[in-house]
Parts: structure tokens; C-alpha cells; sequence
């Protein structure tokens, strides 16, 4: 990984935040750019991480071990590290991924109450030191992003937790971003869909400087 | 995990060291004794495990890094700990599992060559310090062992590893059984059948013996 040149964007947010029209807008401005890049998302981003994320997001009978949970994560994301993200980023290819392992710092450890140091012991097993180079928390509050969840699918495993689930999911988010400020940038997606895009632009010109 | 009373038995060995049938022995052994216990395996032993199960199993075109196949082995032992082996011992049952972690040391480990010591940790993340009572190891060389396990049926993603790999794999379980001794028995299964299960039942006896 120490050959790595592309550049390693995540996005994060609760439920209904609008990850999946903004990480289309971030593709669109990457293109404009000519920047090569490949849009991926976690849990998933193979074919077998992909089957780990359907036995995740399913709902079941069984109740899920919040250590089985954790390393299925992992699973799935080393998988998708090996296959994926690390041959893109050696490619010279930024990659823009949906969730990263912010996300299970907030849902597992912040929602679930799973150790962070657990989280951290298996993130370098997983990573080495790789951390992406830029996270972009998209942020509203829960009441409003789980409005907007719930008009569009049935909900998942994850979706089927209570408020009070999302409100830690959303602090454990904020929290790390306090905590390494010059790793994240948080959004406001409670404003109009131009002014969160503006926001985003500004953010990725910044980045493009810092890679250039 | 401090009030468990039941005896936790696991067996191991290469393909074709003709675990299935041992484990039927044990079980009318153990019934005999009246002994109230469950037989499970590994991976598996719950819904979730088992699908865990199917995944690492199956023949695929995408290389399974072999961090992604050492989480999910692990995931699905944390669920299987948590549905199935703890609860079980905690009623004073005798579990019977056929493979566990000395399976994860000597495929993942010895075959494969992944890092004792991430195994070691990952042990200890999802399992404390809970150990099996007795391991019977059981021992073959593996050109005889593999020559009964290809009579049986398609190999799977396991079975179509090359020679060496088994050869890996036994050399760990051996090695494991020298640095512990008291927990360990290696059954000789090259012997008769009737030979063979005389030396499970010996071995069952002092067991019990201990338990009792």
C-alpha cells in the first residue's frame, strides 16, 4: 500500500441522509475533472462481500451476536480492500466509497455499544494502516433522515432499530470527527440538495488541491 | 462462562480421518452414560453459522483473501458460542463439536500460512478464555486420508488444495498437541475401526473420570 496515489474518499451518514444523489453528484464532478475513479459501497463491492451483506442486512429469527456482526463486517471489507480498493488506489484511481469502517465505529460501536478498542484492534488487523483520505459525514438530524428512510423501501436489519439507536449512531459520527478534524468534513444535508452539493464541491476542490 | 459444568469435546483431523463415524461412536457412548449432550460442528452449528458455512465453502471464480476467510470462520464461531456451545454448558450439557479453533490454527495457519498470532487474537476477542476440555486429534497420513475423503464426493473449496497443504495442516495439529499435552489426545485412525473407537472409548473413560 505504500505505492498508493489515488485518493481514498469515504461518505457516512445515517439512514435517509442522502449518501446515494451526493455520491452520484461526487461521481459526476470526479468525471468533469477527468479523474479516474471507481464508486463502491460497504458492506459489499464484491461478489462474495456482497453475499456477507445480504446474510447481514437480512432480518432473521436468529438473534445476531454483536461479535458475529463485527466480523462480518470485516470480513466483508477485507475482501473488498484485497479485491477492490487497494489494486484501484495502486492504479492511481480515487475511490469514493458508500461506509467505511466509520460506519462501524458508529453502528456497531456507538449504536450497539460494541468496544471501540475491539473495533480498533480488528481495523488494523484488516487495514494495516490504510484510513481513507477524506470522510465526508453527511449530517441531519435522525428524526429528519429516518422520515425520508422509511418513504422508500421496506426496512432492513439495521433500519428496524429505534431512534435512540440512530441519535448514538449520529453522536459516535460527530464525536470522531471532533477527534481527527482534519480527516473529516460534515455537511449539513438538512439544507436544500444545492446548497449540500456546493458544500461538497467546495470540500472536493480542497481535497484536488492537496492532491495535486 | 464461570458456571460451566459440562465437558466441552472437540475432534479433529484432516479429510478422510473418518470424524463423522467417530463422532457417531462418542455420541452412543456418551448416551450410554447417560450424559445429557449436543453434537454440532464447525463451521455451522446455527442458521447464520451455516450460511457463514456455505459461503466459505463453495468453489468460486473471486480469490477469497485470507483475511476475509479467518473473520468469517471467526464470525461464525461467535455465533455458534453464543446460540449453541455456551448455553449448552451452562445446563450442565457435554458438547461435541466436530472441528473448532485448532482447525482455524491448522487450516488457516498451517495451510495457508496466516499468522498464529492474529489467529491467537482473534481466539481471544471471541472466545475469552473459553477452551475446549479435551481435543482428539484424529491422526492419518494424509495421502490415506485423502484417498477416502475423494471416494465420498465433490471436493469443495478445501478439499482442492494440493497435498502439501494437508501435509501443513496435520504438522500444526501435531505441534499444537506437543505444546499441550494435557488437553490434547492423538488417536492413531489409520488403525482398524474397532481399534480405533477401543481408544476413543479409553480415552472417554479418564475423561469422565475427571469429571466426575
Amino acid at each position: 500500500m505504500s505505492s498508493k496515489i489515488g485518493k481514498f474518499i469515504t461518505i457516512e451518514g445515517v439512514e435517509g441522509v442522502g449518501k446515494t444523489t451526493n455520491i452520484d453528484f461526487i461521481r459526476q464532478w470526479l468525471a468533469q475533472q477527468n479523474i479516474s475513479h471507481v464508486a463502491t459501497r460497504e458492506p459489499g463491492g464484491t461478489p462474495l462481500a456482497e453475499s456477507i451483506r445480504e446474510l447481514l442486512l437480512s432480518p432473521r429469527d436468529e438473534t445476531v451476536d454483536e461479535n458475529t456482526e463485527l466480523l462480518m463486517m470485516f470480513a466483508a471489507r477485507a475482501q473488498h480492500l484485497a479485491e477492490v480498493i487497494v489494486p484501484a488506489l495502486e492504479q492511481g484511481k480515487w475511490v469514493l466509497c458508500d461506509r467505511f469502517t466509520d460506519a462501524t465505529y458508529a453502528y456497531q460501536g456507538g449504536g450497539r455499544g460494541v468496544s471501540m478498542e475491539k473495533i480498533a484492534q480488528l481495523e488494523t488487523l484488516v487495514q494495516g494502516p490504510l484510513r481513507p483520505d477524506l470522510t465526508l459525514v453527511l449530517d441531519i438530524p435522525v428524526d429528519q433522515g429516518l422520515a425520508r428512510a422509511k418513504s422508500r423501501s421496506a426496512p432492513d436489519r439495521f433500519e428496524q432499530e429505534k431512534i435512540a439507536f440512530f441519535e448514538r449512531v449520529r453522536e459516535c459520527y460527530l464525536v470522531r470527527v471532533k477527534a481527527e478534524p482534519q480527516r473529516y468534513q460534515v455537511i449539513d444535508a438538512s439544507q436544500s440538495l444545492d446548497r449540500v452539493q456546493a458544500d461538497i464541491g467546495s470540500v472536493l476542490e480542497r481535497c484536488l488541491g492537496c492532491a495535486s
